[in-house]
C-alpha cells in the first residue's frame, strides 16, 4: 500500500490503473471501514481509500477538532484490508486559501441530519465531488450507517453525472448490536452500555411494522418510548420515512421501503443509527 | 459530425476518443463560437461542442423562452468548423424531474453580472460541471466575451478538481467593433448602431488608463460619460476591477491587470462587453 498526500501524486499514480474502487473515510478506521474496503476489493482491481477529516461538514460547535485521528494505526488497518493507495491530504491541499465553491443538494439535505446539522450535507457533497474528481473511480463505497448521506451521495452522483457506481455496504455492529462508529470511543462505560438503546428502539419499531403497524406517528412513538428509558438521553430525532425520498407520510403503503432513523446524544456524544424495513404485501 | 442527444450515447461515443476539447454553447452560433471551435481543434484530437440553452442560468424575468434557437443552421456551422460531435440534449435529459443539485461559487459570483442576475452563475457552474462530467474533456474553451463567467468556470474547475485545462478565446467583433453575441439579433437597426457605444466606452477608458489614469471612479466615470451619449440607454454597470479577483480598489497599481466591464440595456436587449488593460510600470 502506498500513502499519497497530494492530488497531483494521486492523479499520476492512478493514471495507469484500470478499474478503481474508492472508499472515502474520515479515518480512525474500524471493522465497518474494513468491510467497505473489502466490498471495494470485490468490485475494483485497484482499491483507493482516503482519510480526510473534512472541516466543511462540521458545524461551528461540532467535534471537528477533537474528532479521533490515528493515522499510523489507520495505515496498518487499511493495508491489511487490501487497500492499494491511501490518500491522506492536508486541509490546505483540499481547501487552499482562495477556495470558494460549495455544492447544495436540495430537498433530502434539509431533513433529519440536515435539520440538526445545517452545513453538514453541503460539506459532504462538496468533498465527495472533489474526491471523485481527484480519484476518478469506477466504484465508490459508502456505509449504510450514514443512511441519509448515502442518499445525498447518490443524488449528487446522478445529478452532476459522475460516471461511477455507488455501492452501499451494510452497517457493521458490535457483538451486542451497537453500530460501529469512530465516535463510539467518546463513550464512557455507562454510556456505552446505554447506547444499546438505539439498536433496541430500531428493533422494536421494525417488529411493530412487520406486525402490521403502518402509522408513522405510532412507529415513531415506539422508538421514542424505548429511547426514553435512558433518562439522560437527548433525542434529536427518532423517525420513519420513505427510504428513497425521506418523505414522511402519515401512513405507509404496501411494499413500501421504510427507513427508521435515530440521532441522539448520550452525554456529549452524538450517535446515529438506522434500519430499513420493507412492508410486505 | 455526429449529433448526440443523450448522455449515455455521448459517453459511449467518447469512451474510445483520446484527447477531447470541449466547447459548451447555447447555440445560435456565430463567428465567435466558430473561433472557440477552432481553438478547440488546435488543442484536442476530438472536438465536442454542446448546444444547450440552460434554464438554470436564466432568472424568472429573463429571456430563456425567446433566446434564439436555430439548431439546423447551428449543425451546419459546427460541422464547417470541424466539430466531431455535437451534443444537443433536451432539458429533461439534463434536469430530470427529481433533479436537486446546485453549485455555488462564492465571492466572484456575487458582483457585476451576479448582482444583476442573482441565479445566473449558480446555473452556469452547475451546467458546466455536468457537461464536464458527461464529456470528460482534456480542454474546455470559453469566450472572453463572458469575462466573469470565465473566472467562475476557472474557480469551479480548480475548486472541484476537474482534471482539464480551461482555454479562454478572445472576443470576436463585428467590422465596427460590436462584440459578437447571439443576443445581437434582438437589436433594431437604430439600437444596432447605438450599440457601438460599448466598444467606444471601453476604448476611451483603456486610453485613459494607458495615459496614466489610476483612479477607479475616474475610469468608471469616463465609461459612463460615453455610454450616456445614448439617451435611452440603461446602464446596469460600467466598472473597473482587478482582472483576476474582480476586487474594486480605489486606485490601481503598477503592473496590475484591470478588467473594464459593461452591461447595459438598449431597449429590451441586454448587452455586455469587457476589455482587459495591463498597467505598465
Amino acid at each position: 500500500m502506498e500513502v499519497i498526500s497530494t492530488i497531483a501524486a494521486l492523479r499520476a499514480r492512478l493514471k495507469e490503473e484500470g478499474s478503481i474502487a474508492f472508499v472515502p473515510t474520515m479515518g480512525n478506521l474500524h471493522e465497518g471501514h474494513l468491510n467497505l474496503m473489502r466490498q471495494a476489493r470485490e468490485h475494483g482491481r485497484c482499491v483507493v481509500a482516503s482519510i480526510f477529516v473534512n472541516p466543511l461538514q462540521f458545524g461551528p460547535n461540532e467535534d471537528f477538532n477533537r474528532y479521533p485521528r490515528n493515522f499510523e494505526r489507520d495505515c496498518k488497518i487499511a493495508e491489511s484490508a487490501g487497500c492499494d493507495y491511501l490518500f491522506h491530504p492536508s486541509v490546505d491541499e483540499m481547501y487552499p486559501n482562495d477556495y470558494n465553491t460549495e455544492i447544495m443538494i436540495k430537498g433530502i439535505s434539509n431533513k433529519f441530519e440536515g435539520a440538526f446539522r445545517p452545513v453538514h450535507f453541503n460539506g459532504v457533497a462538496t468533498i465527495v465531488a472533489k474526491l471523485f474528481n481527484a480519484t476518478k473511480p469506477n466504484y465508490a463505497v459508502f456505509g449504510q450507517k450514514d443512511y441519509q448521506q448515502t442518499l445525498v451521495v447518490k443524488q449528487l452522483t446522478k445529478d452532476l453525472l459522475f460516471d461511477l457506481k455507488i455501492i452501499i455496504a451494510p452497517t457493521l455492529r458490535e457483538f451486542d448490536g451497537l453500530a460501529m462508529s469512530s465516535r463510539n470511543i467518546y463513550l464512557s462505560d455507562k454510556e456505552r452500555d446505554d447506547a444499546l438503546v438505539l439498536f433496541k428502539a430500531l428493533n422494536t419499531a421494525t417488529e411493530a411494522i412487520l406486525n402490521g403497524e403502518r402509522k408513522r406517528v405510532t412507529i415513531n412513538a415506539i422508538m421514542h418510548n424505548d429511547l426514553r428509558k435512558i433518562p439522560y438521553i437527548k433525542i434529536d430525532y427518532a423517525s420513519s420515512a420513505d427510504a428513497n425520498t425521506l418523505e414522511e407520510q402519515d401512513t405507509f403503503s404496501p411494499n413500501q421501503k421504510i427507513v427508521l432513523l435515530i440521532a441522539v446524544y448520550l452525554g456529549k456524544t452524538r450517535l446515529i443509527d438506522n434500519s430499513i424495513v420493507t412492508i410486505v404485501g
